[in-house]
């Protein structure tokens, strides 16, 4: 499977095709979205999943909602105000991304800044296909200014070992990644370096998209499960972490995948540096502290089961505990600013406060 | 599935049985050991696993092997020297469990202090049988210790909420086991208790075993995959840890299942209570500090795939990743004393330094 990205127009100039990452790294296989519906179904199931991305599906969503609604020939008024109501309807899709609701807020003022639905449609047309092509360019220059970071640590001889939890690559956004992105860049500028990549239970994020697309890249990686780097860090194994994030506040508290905490804790524990890697569209400056941040809880059957491929090449699902154990399901959590060495965005890096994150978005 | 124990001799008096736990919680199979070679396969494809109970396979053992040396009418000097090979064939079953060498060591004592191959033969039946006689004893008095912890803990109206790790009960002993015997004491004092469940990844013995042991004794729990623990700790859902130990050096530094250092850590960060709870015999007082414990490191394939049952109720292995992923997997990792706030052993409750650890089993 070659990289076609994750998320593209559909040439009827109706609908958008994403990757369903529900079925990777076994199928390949696009789903078609063609309504508002199918863009927050998409979101919610996870077919499109990843910090950035489901900023850019919202997006998206947003113009298919635009297409639904025009086709009642309504006037401005009643477009915008079913817009609004497309609006709220993708943002409770899930609770805690932040480029979720700052993807769809950013196209509904796209429209509202029109005169006629038509005009609008357009503007979301537009926003959306804009929207890919900045976050791609954002992950791009998250890249350059993370790759420094890898070169210092470069040693001869010993590849720079990173650590990373989840899948913050190209899958999670429009091409890139967040916290791969200075690993593609590191790589692509003949540094040595090796991933090791967090199973990420209980979806397997790591074990699914990120071994699948480092493989696809040629870099380096082993598959850990999310008990081992703790003994990786102490052991020296550890150069240093990086992690996306799926939301982080004013004062630099990082909301990311569950488990991810953990790892900052060991990370400050042996003097290895925490990175969390994202697009500047991923503060959430309305929040100061990041126990504010809503933590999506989903159902217990995706900790009690997981699905694998079986010898023979299909697929199956198999229960991995007593039929009649209860299990629950936290989605993220949330590392406090404290245990953060730094934040790598587009605009380049800073420290994990409220004074240096201004600072750099200033800069913007 | 009632409880009857994890090992037992067999009434052929030739033989000992164990229960197979690689096929909990699905199946209740028990395998019967007839020699050296099974003792040692038992414990190393992890038939029989669990801090205490590799030290009673690996003791039956020692009197299996003595039945098939005795069987070729040797003089005391060959028998015993026959004997101290098994020995070393049993202790390098598996690097890391102190248990093991210790219940190994011990019935080879009592074989040298005999006179005749046939007495050494009784002392080695007698001190197998005396083992797992004591070791469930001790355990039971860990969960009266312990249970003073819990019963300080105890609010009206809400569960204290016990957080654990791998699989440290009934079924990783004799009877009772450590980590979950204080739990079981509680719950039999009528304390309201709760325990978060680990899965513990790779091999999922908080989800198989754990689980599985607590339904049965009726014990409320819940599980969590083994990245939930810090975020549930920050929310303030977790009231103590306790996990179990598979060595413990002179100054208090615990190997236990790998991912146990995260969950200390994420209890220090929260002020929660971390507690190891382990018989006496589990100390390797010839060992100052943890990073000369030897973690094992298992076949990666562990972590590639999984078992569990389909739903037409058959047992299935998975791969969780692309095919062609490399991956590793240490089994143990060491918490720091300076991370553990008491020791719980069947002489009482101790810190966790060399001076408070050396006074506690001074009384014993």
């Amino acid at each position: 499977m070659a990289w076609q990205g994750t998320i593209r127009p559909g040439a009827d100039r109706i609908s958008v095709e994403v990757l369903d990452q529900r079925l990777l790294p076994y199928r390949e296989t696009w789903i078609s979205l063609r309504g508002l519906a199918d863009a927050r179904a998409a979101i919610a199931d996870m077919a499109a999943r990843g910090a950035g991305l489901i900023g850019n599906v919202a997006a998206y969503g947003m113009w298919l909602a635009g297409l639904e609604i025009i086709s009642d020939k309504p006037d401005m008024e009643t477009f915008l105000s079913r817009l609004r109501q497309a609006a709220e309807c993708l943002k409770s899709a899930r609770p805690t991304a932040g480029n979720l609701a700052w993807g769809v807020d950013r196209l509904l003022a796209l429209a509202v800044g029109q005169t006629s639905p038509e005009s609008a449609l357009a503007a979301l047309d537009e926003g959306a296909r804009e929207l890919a092509r900045s976050e791609a360019e954002a992950c791009r220059r998250i890249g350059e200014h993370g790759l420094k970071l890898i070169a210092a640590s470069a040693k001869q001889g010993t590849p720079v070992n990173i650590l990373t939890h989840c899948n913050a690559g190209k899958l999670a956004f429009v091409d890139w990644g967040s916290a791969l992105a200075p690993v593609y860049a590191a790589h692509a500028a003949g540094i040595s370096v090796h991933v090791w990549v967090d199973e990420t239970r209980p979806r397997n994020q790591g074990a699914r998209l990120t071994a699948w697309e480092l493989a696809e890249s040629g870099v380096p990686h082993t598959l850990i499960t999310d008990n081992a780097g703790g003994h990786l860090m102490r052991r020296g194994m550890v150069d240093m972490v990086i992690v996306g994030a799926d939301r982080v506040t004013r004062r630099g508290d990082v909301a990311n995948k569950i488990g991810t905490y953990l790892k900052a804790l060991a990370a400050r524990d042996n003097n290895v540096p925490f990175y969390a890697a994202l697009p500047a569209s991923t503060f959430d400056l309305a929040l100061l502290k990041g126990d504010d941040i809503p933590i999506e809880e989903r159902d217990g059957d995706e900790v009690r089961r997981v699905e694998g491929q079986t010898r023979d090449g299909s697929l199956a699902e198999v229960l991995l505990c007593p039929k009649r154990t209860a299990a629950r399901n936290w989605a993220f959590d949330v590392t406090p600013a404290e245990l953060v060495t730094g934040l790598i965005c587009e605009h380049g890096i800073c420290r994990a406060n409220e004074a240096d994150i201004a600072a750099l978005l200033k800069m913007a």
